[in-house]
């Protein structure tokens, strides 16, 4: 039986996982030892306090660096299912049963009804964070698809930068405005060679651009636990990380926006401290 | 009028200024440029992911050079009042005035409501700001909470002036000395009728006194802000850093434990975010 069973090696898991480490729970930790290929396909990151302007790849590289320091080891397996049982929780990977008195989940969201071309050129031109890589296109053409009006601001910044933004909205009633916003239909596909070259539209017109930016609501097909509370496609959690499900607490981009390493990693140190009082209190 | 004033340059304040600068949101941020005077004085730290194991004052000097990459320079000033207004907010800092759209505290943890006395008595005898309120006190005996080396200077400043200085410093190895300073041990409470007329040590004795400066990194947030929801010490916050009060946001040590520097990196920057929504919804 162990201490913690956390799922998932983005900056959240790390993050509990470094501070459980230090205060010696036992922990089994599931994820791949790659760490994070959200971080690692990010080309910029300039908002991580202390690091300075890092790429995703090395900052991914100190991730697991840091995890080797501690001696953390992820284990390459996959949970399918999760069962609260008394007091405890029992995990099913690879057909394998592990058993927690403490779940974390920092399992990140998952885009469906992606673009086709997405998900290849992610990190080549492809972003989901116009806050992370917005800067890296100062001056260029490139195409935003706005999936909410509560993106508007993110279009508005990439405007602000941009010399011409193709926009996309999947809903009505959108009013951002700028002079170099030029409003098209629905984007059928996003092409390229290395990088993204332009955007085909769905009346087959082609667009050059350098860049797509998809901004919206990703679903996180969260079948892994029956009652856990949702809210669309987020585990609805409180200030100290508690999931409805007593023993169990979430942490990073599953939770909600913003989708931000930053705002990952604190929310993991935060679960974490919740499951030592938590252990303290259930001993 | 700026878009946003931060207060406070610990890890929370700087994660926030961070994300806030690339958004080319305009910004004044107070504090002093030395960042965290927390952060520099731990000895090691261990779970901040992809930092590995770092001295404070390195990791500090990491944090001060990231702000310096941004072009953020901090304002060093102490802001001792804040004035909700129509869709606005007015600081005053040092006698100057500032005006801003909204208002992140990062102020770290105070105890709750300072010297008893202090709030009841400010600007009636208790003042923040050497600089300013001295004058009035020449060849008056005061008394000086001094919070940290870096205002010793002032300490000097008063001494300078008034006849006699009580003086109790709440750090060890002060070096401050004058004729007219005596060490005192911790100040219980300042009294007065209409204005401040002595203060009570905590071995009950009880001096006369015509003003009681304080000396410290941050002021208790129920002084800065009248009508500020607390609990306890702490700022109430919800999951996205809003307080009771619209367009003020709290994140970090002041929002309450765990005081972990991670925590304050990701609180941070969730305000930030929830302050670029807030700016979007009020353009």
């Amino acid at each position: 039986m162990y201490d913690v069973a956390i799922i998932g090696t983005g900056p959240a898991g790390l993050s509990a996982a470094l501070t459980l480490q230090l205060h010696e729970k036992s922990i089994i930790w599931f994820g791949s030892p790659d760490m994070s290929p959200k971080v690692e396909k990010s080309e910029k990151i300039a908002n991580y306090p202390g690091v300075g302007l890092i790429s995703g790849e090395e900052l991914n590289r100190r991730f697991r660096e840091h995890a080797a320091q501690l001696a953390l080891t992820p284990v390459d397996r996959m949970v399918t299912t999760i069962m609260p049982a008394q007091g405890h929780f029992s995990l099913l990977a690879d057909n394998e049963l592990y058993e927690s008195k403490t779940l974390l989940l920092t399992t990140g969201v998952v885009s469906a009804n992606g673009i086709p071309g997405e998900a290849e050129y992610l990190g080549r031109g492809v972003s989901y964070c116009a806050t992370c890589d917005g800067f890296l296109y100062k001056g260029k053409t490139i195409a935003v698809f706005c999936g909410s009006k509560r993106y508007e601001h993110e279009v508005a910044y990439l405007a602000g930068l941009a010399e011409k933004v193709f926009l996309f909205t999947s809903y009505k009633d959108s009013d951002v405005t700028a002079e170099n916003i030029q409003r098209v239909g629905p984007i059928r596909e996003v092409k390229g060679g290395m990088k993204v070259k332009s955007i085909l539209l769905a009346d087959g017109t082609e667009m050059p651009v350098s860049a797509l930016f998809c901004l919206r609501n990703a679903v996180a097909p969260s079948t892994l636990l029956a009652d856990i509370r949702l809210d669309g496609p987020h585990i609805v959690v409180n200030r100290q990380q508690e999931t409805n499900l007593p023993g169990c607490y979430a942490a990073g981009d599953c939770t909600g926006r913003p989708y931000q390493l930053t705002k990952a990693v604190g929310e993991g140190n935060v679960a974490a401290h919740a499951i030592l009082d938590y252990l303290s209190e259930h001993a």
